[in-house]
């Protein structure tokens, strides 16, 4: 985990476990880049929704994207309010006492008002990113947007600014008075694993799966 | 995938590719059942704020709980809107075109208001179901919660009756024209696996790791 720096404004301060919040721009990058799905957050007539989209973060913006008529998305790019968090589930940690059980987890919880991404240069730039961020070298072998499908699809920008990450790490923490009890105590690491993938039915046999497929992994920042 | 019936809301239909969408309780309950995390949204001085937590179902309702201390708990508990998201991300779709690339998900969106848990014995049976959630078999051998750890503990019940379950499976889809394009195209399964146990450092070397961490796995319901 990396130093922990101040947080950029008190809407973003992590309040519940201090210790574990974390304020440093690449570590909250990394977690980000990390995630393949993140959780948004609008407020539709009084009524909180958190709908899971795909993101992907160029420079010191997350991007979001959409079908035009999505609701989401026109919320988002009329700059209504969001809150874009992401997690990471790292595993289980299991302590002598139910209480003290808990979760390894990277989080990260953005606020702020979205930006709509107008031009065609912009938009296609973000778009190629996003199917990099999901699959590291996918954009350079399939058929890229055009100029229509761009025009159907909503960007939407949102500043890192107002965030912040919060981490757990390590193993079980303890009463001292449970110490001695007779119960297995530790973490499960758990993490995002790859099965062996289902080329399409109608695939001419003499396309070869390719590597960024086969040797699936996401990037790892620094734990 | 079951078969869909009505939603019980409008607030709830799933609007954004309508075939997607499905109302069945059982469908609803194996999705809540198989998540570890849960996404909470509430608004908070009218911004949206997106926190994780753990959820366990019991019956037909959905508990989340916390420290008394807790923002997102005391908002809960006084009744405030939530928006209570779950997501099962199940395989990475790789279509001939960047634009229809997609995930294959299993995601349930559930709207309302929370009933605080006061009595012990409620929230005593919620903490065995959570921590069984998380692992089965781990409430017949950890210590239970003493009854100050229980009052220490914020419970808060939401009915599972707007809610709905969004879910994307098999092979990407692609437009005609690009079906002879010699690009791979096909399902990169994914799914959340275990490694291996690290137990606690202090453990006495006598005490085995137990068949429910050795063997862990999520509950899988029909797909």
């Amino acid at each position: 985990m990396s130093a922990t720096s101040d947080p950029r404004s008190e809407r973003v301060q992590v309040r519940r476990i201090p210790a574990r919040g974390d304020y440093d721009q690449a570590t909250i990058h990394a977690i980000l880049d990390e995630a393949l799905v993140c959780h948004v957050g609008i407020v539709d007539d009084g009524q909180p929704v958190v709908i899971p989209t795909i993101h992907v973060r160029v420079g010191d913006e997350v991007f979001l994207h959409g079908s035009k008529g999505s609701r989401l998305l026109r919320t988002l790019e009329m700059g209504g309010e969001a809150c874009i968090t992401v997690t990471l589930l790292d595993g289980l940690v299991l302590a002598r006492s139910a209480f003290h059980h808990s979760m390894n987890y990277r989080s990260v919880v953005l606020l702020g008002r979205g930006r709509a991404v107008e031009s065609r240069e912009e938009k296609s730039r973000v778009l190629d990113a996003l199917v990099d961020h999901v699959i590291a070298g996918r954009s350079a072998d399939a058929r890229m947007p055009s100029e229509n499908e761009i025009d159907a699809t909503t960007v939407v920008a949102f500043p890192i600014d107002e965030a912040s990450a919060k981490i757990r790490t390590g193993p079980p923490v303890d009463e001292e008075k449970d110490m001695s009890l007779p119960i297995w105590a530790g973490v499960l690491p758990l993490g995002l694993t790859p099965g062996s993938p289902v080329a399409a039915e109608e695939l001419s046999a003499d396309i070869a799966t390719p590597s960024y497929v086969t040797a699936y992994s996401r990037p790892r920042g620094d734990r």
